[in-house]
């Protein structure tokens, strides 16, 4: 999507250790403006696939999900990160490893909000090991729903996570892939 | 607010220890078609403000920020409840405890997206002891920035947090206000 890669250029900021810093209008500050536009991109690529939920996970998947989510008229599911008392009863649950803070944490989602009657698409900003996704598409198998697809903002393309997410049989579509990015001169390359 | 009165009658379940669960519409499924209406809402209360941004924080305050931000076309920042490596540099912090999780953490963003320069109104999805809240404000004057008001989806009128914030000079609309309510009957009361 040229709009997004041209934004990344423009804003993102490549760091030491595969960080691209793009926080000034994805996940710390949120263009609300730029958010629309990712949301028609994602119904135009999944508008044939009669989604009724859409699952993303906290936090800063959030903001987009909610837009996206105007788009394909349907609700959206958070995968909390901690479990907190506000959530009783049965759950679904699968770990995470978390690239940006280290550690390991479970996901959670309340078994009231996926079943097997529900057609799911994810939606997420990014994609780097597949860590995040691979939990979300663990839920959405155990609740018995359908997972059409994912949609991801920015896919960090020399990490393996989309590889071993696309092999898994899961279509995903993401609207920038960063094929390689230098921390010394700051270029950012995009995967045609 | 009527609509989401009556939504909180419909779905809201009260529980002990003066828990209102409201996670099939607002804080783990998120009902975006009502977002929209909080947002219009929002939009006419906060009309003359002349705000250029929007302050949350993570997570279930996301959703609702962004949806309310198409209204006003201004970006939304949401503070981060834990330091991660991609927050580098000067952040503004205040320390929030948590009703839900009964435990202190810090909030933090970065100094990039704050400053005198912003007209800034808070949106949470709940008020009840005001910590969050309070945290935000914090947050806001340690930037330089001007805090217009606070929105708010749901007040639990019967703590204390609505009364200490406004009483500290800070408007706070409310979209439903809760004056009382009954674990054993299910019974909620929503102020006039």
């Amino acid at each position: 999507m040229q709009l997004l890669k041209e934004r990344i250029q423009k804003d993102g900021k490549v760091k030491e250790g595969n960080v691209l810093k793009v926080d000034s209008f994805l996940n710390h500050q949120m263009d609300v403006k730029l958010f629309v536009e990712l949301g028609k991109e994602f119904k135009e690529r999944f508008k044939d696939c009669n989604i009724n939920k859409i699952l993303t996970i906290e936090a800063s998947g959030i903001g987009v999900a909610c837009i996206v989510a105007q788009y394909f008229e349907v609700p959206v599911v958070f995968a909390k990160k901690n479990q907190t008392k506000n959530i009783a009863g049965d759950t679904y649950t699968s770990k995470v490893e978390s690239f940006t803070h280290g550690k390991v944490y479970d996901i959670i989602v309340s078994k009231q909000f996926l079943g097997p009657e529900d057609k799911v698409l994810i939606i997420d900003d990014f994609l780097a090991n597949g860590a995040a996704l691979l939990g979300l598409t663990k839920l959405i198998k155990d609740s018995g729903a359908s997972l059409v697809g994912a949609g991801i903002v920015i896919e960090k393309g020399f990490q393996e996570g989309g590889k071993i997410v696309r092999e898994s049989g899961v279509r995903v579509e993401s609207l920038a892939i960063v094929e390689s990015m230098d921390p010394k001169t700051g270029e950012i390359v995009f995967r045609d």
